[in-house]
């Protein structure tokens, strides 16, 4: 796996962005997360046109058995990555929210941090100062708040966090925010017999906490940024996993493919991205034999949802978004751009 | 997780003894291995008795959803180890054989190698000279056989061999060496809403090639050791994953709890094992909530297969096999020691 970089799941840019978004709050319990519509036709919430055609030409050709592309069950792998493509990744990655929030809590366990830089300037609020803070003082954060404990006990903070945590623009839970059109699409899938997984730049670890809730997913179903855990024995002489701040797997870039074979051991049929960190989970679901289709997602949306990458005539220099180079690849070998404004009829559950 | 043995799924002590085994020669095609038998009895190769009641009253305690103990469908996970509890590995690992009978072909292709140690050794066939190759030689030979391919060529390769390969003792495939009784209790366990996987110290790809069909257990249910891959393109620009000569996970001992996390991230409710490589994940698993059962195979059965471990009364020193002090560790926690020789009426498929 390359070691390329240091932050799982963190983007310095996206961490900076972060800084216009407010601290959750305590607010209401969490909803229920939308499902898929059921009905005749399978996904209500895209609009008619070339990308819901490449769909369902695909699921038809696969799954077909008197077609030429037919894939055996066994063989129907879907990809899709979580933030920007499964839900909101703009202007911060939820669980970068989730660090910050976390350093309270840290810190009251352990006060002696509250003198102690990064937490100092975290704790102060004042954002310009946590704005320029470096990298390691960043990864000292996600070190402090997502490693040193055991794997349940992460489970249950994240779990609690997700129930009160509310996104600023919306004012719901951030497993709101998931795309009602992708929803319906894995559930088409699934339906169709294909194995849905999340391969996420994101913590595996934390978007296991809810992705059989919000995705109908099952935690072995997801692939995502791993750090070592450290088999132990508790004072009740009891077995633990303690969550151990080392890098295992950087599920970015090249390392998506090279997660997906280490977690599945196959090529995938279907891959859905949107940004540079696909890039290469695209090319090699593309690259495979049969019937193969690679989405990648455009937020060119700014009313409903957010505009950015190509949308926007960004330059090609940001990482871990959706460049015009990425565009160029995929109109040269042939994934499937998908637009927010002009593929969704409808892009969040919430808004009926 | 941790990297105390340097050499994936390989046992100092096993390679040697391996060099009683004659390298397998081009004989017949693969038979079609075992399935379990359908009908009222679940178990038909497993004698009425302790460790048998045991199974039956564990999965009527965990699926009955009148129970107490019931388990949700997506909690039902039973992990197990391979060599030595779903098939032959004494006394040498199915995968090591593999190595050696790799040589020639690797040095074909770099005839260079024919001059170079551990090569040349290797091919001299003088196997007093082989068990004396010190371990670093041994991973060289590792490296050369396991690493360095794509991932799809070195699948087709195990195919090949596996086609042609035969056991000394019994002149028949290695895939033909499973234990009957435990592939009844496979799908015994998933005609019971159980999700099978195997946890091996062995290497994750070379598992996957015959998991399917020898186990009914899909690749992505196989954990093992796993070596990195790379993401490269070949002289076509196309993609590919080079397996690397680096450790990314030693799924033996505690890397076999922790593997579980990655992998599944989930705790098993069942799990089986035969060796002190599986102790930590039968602790792990017997530590859970509920209802939980940890099975170890005691290999006392010199005649129809061997007999080792215990059973020989060999002292506490062997690593990565059934020692005294593991069965004192079972007797204490409550798992359910395997007898072969007294809870297995037949243990081959092809033993009618």
């Amino acid at each position: 796996m390359s070691n390329n970089d240091s932050l799982p799941g963190f983007d310095r840019r996206t961490l900076l962005a972060a800084l216009a978004a407010a601290p959750a709050g305590l607010v209401l319990p969490v909803s229920t997360p939308a499902q898929a519509a059921e009905g005749s036709d399978p996904l209500p919430s895209w609009i008619d046109g070339p990308a819901r055609d490449a769909i369902l030409a695909f699921v038809r050709a696969t799954t077909d058995s008197g077609s030429a592309q037919f894939v055996p069950p066994e063989d129907r792998i879907a990809t899709f990555d979580q933030d920007g493509t499964l839900w909101v990744e703009h202007p911060i990655y939820t669980q970068v929210v989730y660090c910050f929030d976390r350093v309270p809590v840290v810190v009251k366990d352990k006060p002696k941090l509250a003198d102690i830089e990064p937490f100092k300037t975290v704790l102060s609020g004042d954002r310009e100062a946590i704005a320029r803070l470096p990298l390691e003082d960043l990864i000292k954060i996600a070190a402090a708040t997502l490693t040193g404990m055991d794997v349940d006990t992460f489970g249950h903070e994240v779990a609690e966090w997700l129930a009160k945590a509310r996104d600023p623009r919306w004012k719901r839970p951030y497993t709101d925010l998931t795309y009602l059109p992708q929803i319906e699409l894995l559930s088409f899938l699934r339906a169709n017999g294909f194995k849905t997984y999340i391969v996420t730049g994101g913590g595996q670890d934390f978007v296991r906490v809810y992705s059989d809730r919000v995705y109908r997913i099952p935690r072995e179903q997801v692939i995502g940024t791993a750090g070592a855990v450290s088999y132990e024995y508790d004072a009740e002489g009891q077995p633990e996993l303690i969550k151990d701040p080392k890098l295992l797997l950087n599920d970015n870039y090249a390392g998506k493919a090279e997660g997906i074979h280490l977690m599945i051991g196959r090529r995938p049929c279907l891959a859905f991205g949107n940004s540079t960190g696909d890039r290469e989970m695209l090319e090699y679901t593309k690259a495979g034999d049969g019937a193969r289709l690679s989405m990648i997602l455009l937020h060119d949306d700014g009313e409903r949802e957010y505009a950015y990458g190509p949308a926007q005539g960004l330059p090609d220099t940001r990482v871990g978004t959706f460049t015009q180079g990425l565009y160029d690849e995929a109109t040269k070998d042939g994934w499937i751009v998908v637009s927010m404004k002009n593929d969704w009829k409808r892009i969040f559950a919430f808004e009926g």
